[in-house]
């Protein structure tokens, strides 16, 4: 391929120089490493764009431009100025997988005009090139021309080169819970169709769509993760897929008006990524949504502190009866019924001698914080949208005391977690809001779990239309006002602004451990998620289920269960890391299993480093983490329904050292369906040089922790070689 | 009429006790003094009502129903419950027309059953019955069949008997500021056609439909009133015209997805009410729609104060170059743009210096308070609709100094009166709303004017669909418990919420005196306003525009004017009473006719009583008002583009006692379109016994304040007889 030898004989470099903006024709830019290179183009006045990898094309010649209501952004342009530069930072966040991140690009901004409207138009295409992929967006700068629109599409392309393999679930507009598919392109539409009996749509997006991060395997066995970056002031975007000719382009949610986005100038869109590599494990590593995200916004982050809890929960989705309403009364209203006169059920879980019991198993295993859902009023009558008040936020049932809790909890050492379950109606959330956080602050509160079920209100949004994306950012930033961290969940999927918001500690935005008590997550569930949506931010997964059998809440499902082997659960800890992180399960399953809870006590929620060391997508992922605070490591491997044999080389280890590491294995016999709670233990010696090789169950997992030792403390262990 | 005859027969009394349940076909109820009869029967399963007036039907016999998308609760229904009982109480506002308000009405509650539903379902009717009106609601208890319900259609029924003449206004979702058609039925459709001219819609109703307050006078000289009281959780209710049947029936206010409302069993409509009387002065003192509102939710009112205010507004409005924004720079953002480092236009009025003139003034002649438009960040880019921050509540602009402006207002006793313009961004003024009144706390203010030009966000909603009408309600409940006092524009046209929440001290909601700036009002608007627009509550009309020929600030159109002569202006301080009440003119030109704005400085904002002594919609108001603190009288009279005597008679004055009164009356050659300025006053001596007959101008006035005097006080001056 000549033209690609071209480019890259100039390796790193541009090939700006020898070109005047009128003449030119195309615009590369490499990666700083030079294995990607990116092409943007005017053809016949319609902009566009194709991305190579190692000088084959990974993204055929795609389409570019936007379509306003009061301004057709997408042809008759001509490139009118092209200006490039590098850019090359570490920087470190407030938490995550790595102490530092470097933010290692090479930037192209080309102005394309309209030179043939009365008032010229402009939009600068911006686009980033990392060793590790693409960012690009679109710039609207002030000009005469244009002030308010709204958007009626964007047309971004994504044209692959194949019937490749994708990871994926189908696009709706209000939720991302939905079980994943693996099938070829051609296959996807039939096998979503089947995959939805798992869950059902919310508001299904018309045609054939898929929901970003996309995660795609070539036909020749590269690896393309396809999402956005900074997701601020503009509707959440999908993909409309074609399977006959493998063309993706966006698909913006809209608004129930049929409206996809007000836009004022300037603006820009979010940033369109595509992550690439030939090694799987890169696309678990790539920090590059993070790097395009806007640096923290807040001077002081010390009051952002990554934390483990537990949380009265789990036992109102296993069937033992526990409920979140204080009552069955199912005609209160909160801020209406007097709660007090009202019967209790008895079956409510979030009372204060209950609360009690988790804050003193809290205090005894060292983790941080309990949740509490059902504290509040207005659980009797769950409903969403049909109504302007669903909840309240500083009110308690009457068998929750707050002030005593608070008390307790702080003698104890053990901060609560505050629970605003919204019923998705967002405006009169933000309506109790400053109350809300004030009354947080008033009893000891600092971090808080929100929740959107439902349908949304405002009548007129979706959960990922621009009103609603914007309401998750102020509430993180009222939040931080407050000094309140959030953890949200059915919010819009992340798009790494916990760089910028970083006391939007995590979000859940996808199906989580929850499912398992309803239908059940596929063996390869977690296998696919780090590669998709954990690419936005981290994910409130809920692992640490250690009995694995349980029935369903909603209707007597009698055989629900967990689809993994227990360590497995334990190894989620490291496979889906998040700087609030919960151990799940009840107290009293983790008193029946002391020694493999220590693992879950032990395993950091903050990372100094991170090394990815196996990774397949939908197969397997084994990844060992440095812990930020203390010279130890840790090690999480799992497996879908195939069992393996992990061969973790410690080579990530430094040099001259000794560690004693505790494995927590699958049993010889240990099967998620047959045996789940199969497990063994051993406590051995490892450095450098060691290489081990240890059997995964089907479904299982495989848990490490590893602390420096000395001949003392390593005496007597055996040594792996 | 037979029928009819044994109604009145039984006088106030009921008709119920002789009829069974199932047996019963009518059910009546009368009022008070036996001169109103209501009749509600359900025919062939529909329940249906007719309202006799002195023996005559005034409403035929019109169909009541709900229909939900659940439940059709319109038709197979059978009586299953009467109920009876009456109510005589006098109540306190905390301010008003009227120290005392007697509340006495007869009531009938009919409970209606479609029995062949499975689980029946149940509505009752409930009827109050006044002297001067009707008022009735649809009331959904609790019951088995029923819970969640989405509003598809009210179906209630006015059916008028004949072609009587209309004050209305077409219908539109987002606006009340039409000039108003007056006209029989059968023309409305073409007249209002034309009117429309002077006031585009907003979002027009489909069909033939008119607003509500609507004043009826039909072809026998009765006049009719259609209004609803206590508008709360519910759609704002226009009126469809069949302009063939004379047929009127409730047309709701959707949301823009089509949804007329949600409801949550227990719960209720508004009231539908109807004012009848063969007076036109009863409609005026009517308290019908106060009185079927709930009383007062807050147990301290001492922080609710009546008042009287100037401000840095008028002067944006009359083409002085005068603007709210501080800069010409359209792009400044809130927010984001630092408001320092843009250039000023020079023609900010919101400046501190500026507003040190007005306070000077206000203090000097004993005014309360001070508005300023235009303090906060936020003008320069005016949008509404469009994006989703318009304006910030805690950011002045540069020039202002809210600090030193509180302070300097504080020591010259005057009052700031804050501005919260929300471009009907309804949902981000809820979001700043409680640090916009902290801010307003902090800073010395205790009133607002808020204002929502402009088509609403939530982009689901129209100003007067369910969730705005709770939105006003929230802001007013919200600024109680930071005690402030609101004077809401563009918001929902009131239905008496004044009487539960009395810090909603006035509203626009209709035409207000800036239009004579955009085309003017028409010479009878004001004599039309007090028979619709504010049967509902209070209007912040912005009355006292003495300098009656200036320009229009939006397009430059010069020869724009007051309608009215110099006088009339002073008299609508008297016929359009309001709580909060401006002197909407520059000072400079009160400065021009000291005299004159003796009697504004004079007037007060709050009632002891009032006696309505002449008027006819339309065409002419006189109402005498007793201060409420004072022993002072004060009479307003104004006419239509006709010139009358009014005539006066004091009886209202208590017995034995002289009055010193000073007579404004229009020159004997005032006329508002030639000579608006010319005025007369003199001082007499008046007392019950006293009549007066006083020339009124072409759209001229007459207003009058009367203190008691003695004999030193009284001596030299001239007795009326």
């Amino acid at each position: 391929m000549k033209h690609m030898k071209n480019i890259l004989k100039y390796g790193a470099g541009l090939l700006l120089s020898l070109l005047t903006p009128c003449s030119m024709a195309a615009n590369e830019l490499s990666s700083p490493n030079g294995n990607l290179v990116f092409n943007l183009e005017v053809e016949q006045g319609t902009p566009q764009y194709t991305l190579y990898y190692k000088g084959q094309p990974i993204i055929l010649t795609s389409r570019l431009g936007l379509v306003m209501e009061e301004a057709d952004l997408s042809e008759d342009f001509v490139i009118t100025d092209v200006a490039s530069s590098s850019f090359d930072e570490t920087w470190q966040p407030v938490w995550g997988e790595y102490s530092n991140i470097r933010n290692h690009y090479n930037e192209l901004a080309v102005t394309l005009t309209q030179e043939k409207q009365r008032h010229p138009r402009t939009v600068i295409i911006r686009a980033r090139l990392y060793n590790d992929g693409l960012g690009f967006r679109y710039e609207l700068p002030v000009q005469e021309s244009m002030n308010y629109l709204i958007v009626k599409d964007e047309l971004t392309e994504f044209n692959l080169t194949g019937d490749h393999t994708f990871y994926c679930m189908p696009g709706d507009y209000d939720t991302n819970e939905f079980a994943y598919t693996t099938a070829p392109i051609s296959n996807i539409q039939s096998n979503m169709a089947e995959r939805i009996k798992k869950k059902s749509y919310e508001s299904k997006a018309e045609g054939l769509t898929v929901q970003t991060p996309l995660m795609i395997k070539t036909t020749d066995g590269l690896y393309i993760n396809i999402h956005e970056a900074a997701l601020v002031d503009y509707a959440g975007m999908l993909l409309n897929v074609d399977d006959k000719t493998y063309k993706l382009n966006a698909h913006l949610t809209p608004d129930k008006l049929g409206k996809k986005g007000y836009l004022q100038l300037p603006c820009h869109t979010p940033w369109r990524t595509i992550i690439v590599s030939d090694d799987a494990r890169d696309v678990l590593a790539s920090q590059l949504i993070l790097n395009l995200n806007d640096p923290c916004t807040y001077e002081d982050t010390s009051w952002i502190k990554p934390m483990k809890f537990m949380g009265v929960w789990w036992e109102m989705f296993i069937g033992n009866g526990g409920t979140w309403a204080y009552s069955d009364y199912y005609k209160a209203k909160p801020g209406v019924t007097d709660y007090t006169q009202i019967e209790p059920n008895g079956r409510h879980r979030a009372h204060t001698e209950h609360v009690k019991e988790y804050i003193d198993f809290a205090s005894e295993h060292g983790i941080d914080a309990v949740l509490v859902e059902g504290w509040n009023e207005g659980w009797e009558d769950w409903c969403s949208y049909r109504k302007e008040r669903q909840f309240l936020f500083n009110k308690p049932y009457p068998d929750f005391d707050v002030t005593g809790l608070q008390q307790y909890a702080a003698n104890k050492g053990v901060k609560l977690m505050m629970h605003h379950e919204t019923a998705a109606n967002a405006s009169d959330y933000e309506r109790q809001l400053d109350q809300a956080f004030q009354y947080m602050v008033d009893h000891g509160y600092n971090a808080v779990k929100t929740g959107y079920v439902g349908y949304i209100i405002p009548r007129s949004e979706y959960h990922s239309s621009q009103w609603m994306n914007n309401h998750y950012i102020h509430v993180a930033r009222r939040a931080a006002d407050y000094g309140v961290m959030i953890n949200s969940h059915e919010a819009v999927r992340p798009t790494g602004l916990c760089r910028t918001y970083p006391n939007w500690m995590a979000q859940e935005s996808a199906r989580g451990g929850e499912f398992e008590t309803m239908g059940g997550n596929d063996p390869d569930h977690t296998t696919i998620l780090p590669f998709t949506r954990l690419k936005g931010g981290p994910m409130d997964y809920t692992p640490g289920i250690f009995e694995t059998r349980m029935s369903y809440y909603g209707d007597g499902k009698k055989n629900e269960r967990v689809h993994t082997t227990l360590v497995k659960q334990m190894a989620l800890f490291v496979t889906m890391p998040s700087p609030i992180q919960m151990a799940a399960d009840l107290p009293s399953n983790y008193q029946r299993f002391p020694d493999a809870f220590q693992f879950i006590k032990e395993v950091p929620v903050d990372w100094a480093d991170s090394h990815y060391l196996e990774a397949e997508p939908g197969d397997y992922i084994t990844v060992a983490r440095k812990a930020k605070d203390q010279d130890a490591w840790f090690i999480g491997a799992i497996t879908d329904e195939n069992p393996r044999t992990a061969t973790i080389s410690f080579d990530f280890l430094p040099e001259g050292k000794k560690y004693i590491a505790t494995i927590y294995a699958d049993g010889d016999d240990a099967d998620w369906d047959t045996n789940p709670q199969s497990y063994q233990i051993k406590k051995v010696v490892v450095s450098k040089k060691s290489k081990l090789k240890q059997r995964l169950a089907p479904s299982g997992g495989l848990a490490i922790a590893m602390y420096e030792g000395d001949k003392s403390t390593t005496k007597g262990l055996k040594e792996i070689k």
